[in-house]
């Protein structure tokens, strides 16, 4: 999944070049790319699947010129994660009705590969032999706020695939503290696996109407239909994630335990958290800096941009082509509103 | 004169834009445009000359296309002021040994306008009929530290013309205090007032090797050979201010006083200063602002530009094509350093 706008990057991301497109650490590689790298120790390339928004159509195949058009589907609409999986989906069941699948974002970031691959392949050896749905579950390190529990039914087997017994939503700090002591609360990473059969069926159970709708077009997944097909019926979709309309209703869903040095690089926080730092503490992506009397700042502007900087703590310096954002760190969550705004005052070309 | 690099104002003017050429208050007219309409009240066009380093050649053209190519004296390399004059009193004297001169730096503010034509016309008057150097003398409003002082011999017979006693350096604050209180001080403009066989004879007296070089080309001047003669002496010229090689030796000088809102717009303070504030005393030049928790700060990005500020109290926020500047007011007189640390530590390309 490759269709996200990483508004809360802005300006360093922007609706033309999201997040998933960018290079944040300076490797090389964008996020994107990552994954798809760390997928081919998995799959053979012909296998994979990008989906995104028609939007970023050529942005895909410059990134990953390895792959055929084919390959990317493209969403004409907006729609979060259950239409674009049920779309996915169905045309892999086309394909191949007996498919393993992984679904995952592309602009996560992970540590440790061998272990990431390690934990996929058990994962898709479990549900080669069983119709349950598993989600990756991290094990969590820290009483983090900024994502989404859940908290399975048994720990005490030592197994690494449990029956999920709630999902949460962010929690307060407390509750965080409480479910970090637990053990049995994990994080939710946004990372499915299932075999086809498996998924089409709960799609058929829980998102009927939408189900139907991509079952039509089984004869045009793989032709050249496919595009027009998809544009005729995406837009009427439900909007609506994967894991509100399916996951937290399906009663066969496991966690697949992980712990291969997860982010979901959602924030500048965990950005931040990430990258290399100077003696000061400071974060530089992809631009130069020169900095003055600075610390624990991360500054992130186009390659081959300079930025100095003198008397600046905790703050963000992030630019794009246009717009330039200065915020402190700790006032980030704002960012959006400040989008927010910048569109309606200032003007759409900034955003 | 027109022949200024800038630097303190790094990297809002760069080496291939100086202050001169911009437009600092959105007015529409670029600083060297707006010194050129007020003298239009007082010369015709065609006695305008503008004095400035080749490399401007293009620029000074394109924002004055009203001039004649050979109105536009070319250095080709930085000499400091007395060199430049020299040139540029050596080309007049060979078109009007009677003329009278306003010598004037690009890059200044005044403004009130119409008392600036007076004292002028005035000191012109004066001029015609004395053979005396004439320094605009900007009668004190404030202690300030940045500028250099000249104490005048005697202020009690009310005139506005006054002989010069001494020049003094940048003062410190004390000092300052004392110069405003005395009355007898007045900031020194940098505009001075002469007829050309006055200050052609106060060259011959004080910078007489520099004066013969100029004197040879005195059949070039106005022909198509001026150009390759100025390049082939240039060079040579000691590099020295008018001020210090003349001004401050030559008894003849005189403060012509003055009181037309000046500024040299010599720092960001001085055009934080004399800029429109929005109501938290922030300042926004060329580019838009959205700003949120942000006071007293100076944002200069080019046009087109968006700057997104949280969370800034005190700050230049100055940016150009390839290099953004985060600085407090307070700490501006660094700029200079700053650039050369780029210079040295980053490369040529963003300066």
């Amino acid at each position: 999944m490759a269709g996200g706008v990483g508004s809360r990057f802005w300006p360093f991301s922007t609706n033309n070049k999201p997040k998933q497109f960018l290079d944040f650490f300076g490797t090389g590689r964008s996020l994107l790319q990552m994954t798809y790298d760390r997928f081919l120790k998995i799959v053979p390339k012909e296998n994979i699947l990008i989906a995104s928004n028609s939007h970023y159509k050529d942005l895909i195949l410059e990134q990953l010129p390895e792959l055929k058009e084919n390959q990317v589907l493209l969403e004409p609409a907006r729609r979060n994660t259950a239409p674009c999986i049920a779309y996915a989906m169905n045309r892999i069941l086309a394909e191949n009705p007996d498919a393993n699948v992984v679904v995952s974002p592309s602009d996560h970031l992970i540590l440790k590969e061998d272990e990431f691959v390690q934990t996929i392949k058990c994962g898709l050896e479990y549900t080669s032999t069983h119709d349950d749905i598993l989600t990756l579950g991290i094990k969590p390190s820290r009483p983090e706020t900024g994502y989404g529990y859940i908290q399975v039914a048994d720990i005490t087997g030592g197994q690494n695939i449990m029956k999920v017994k709630t999902f949460t939503e962010k929690p307060n700090i407390e509750m965080a503290r409480m479910f970090l002591e637990s053990g049995d609360f994990f994080w939710n990473s946004g990372m499915f696996l299932w075999n086809v059969k498996t998924i089409i069926a709960a799609f058929d159970l829980y998102l009927n109407e939408m189900n139907r709708k991509f079952e039509k077009g089984k004869d045009c997944y793989g032709t050249d239909q496919e595009q027009a097909f998809i544009d005729s019926i995406y837009q009427s979709c439900t909007n609506i994630s994967i894991d509100y309309a399916i996951l937290e209703k399906a009663n066969n869903v496991h966690v697949l335990a992980a712990n291969f040095g997860w982010s979901d690089l959602g924030t500048w926080g965990s950005v931040y958290e990430h990258a290399d730092k100077d003696e000061n503490q400071n974060v530089t992506l992809k631009c130069k800096t020169l900095l003055y009397e600075s610390k624990n700042n991360v500054v992130a502007l186009p390659e081959g941009r300079l930025a100095v900087i003198q008397g600046l703590d905790g703050y963000i310096v992030a630019e794009a082509d246009k717009a330039l954002l200065i915020c402190k760190k700790e006032e980030e969550q704002r960012i959006r509103q400040f989008v927010n705004d910048t569109q309606v005052k200032i003007g759409e070309e900034f955003i």
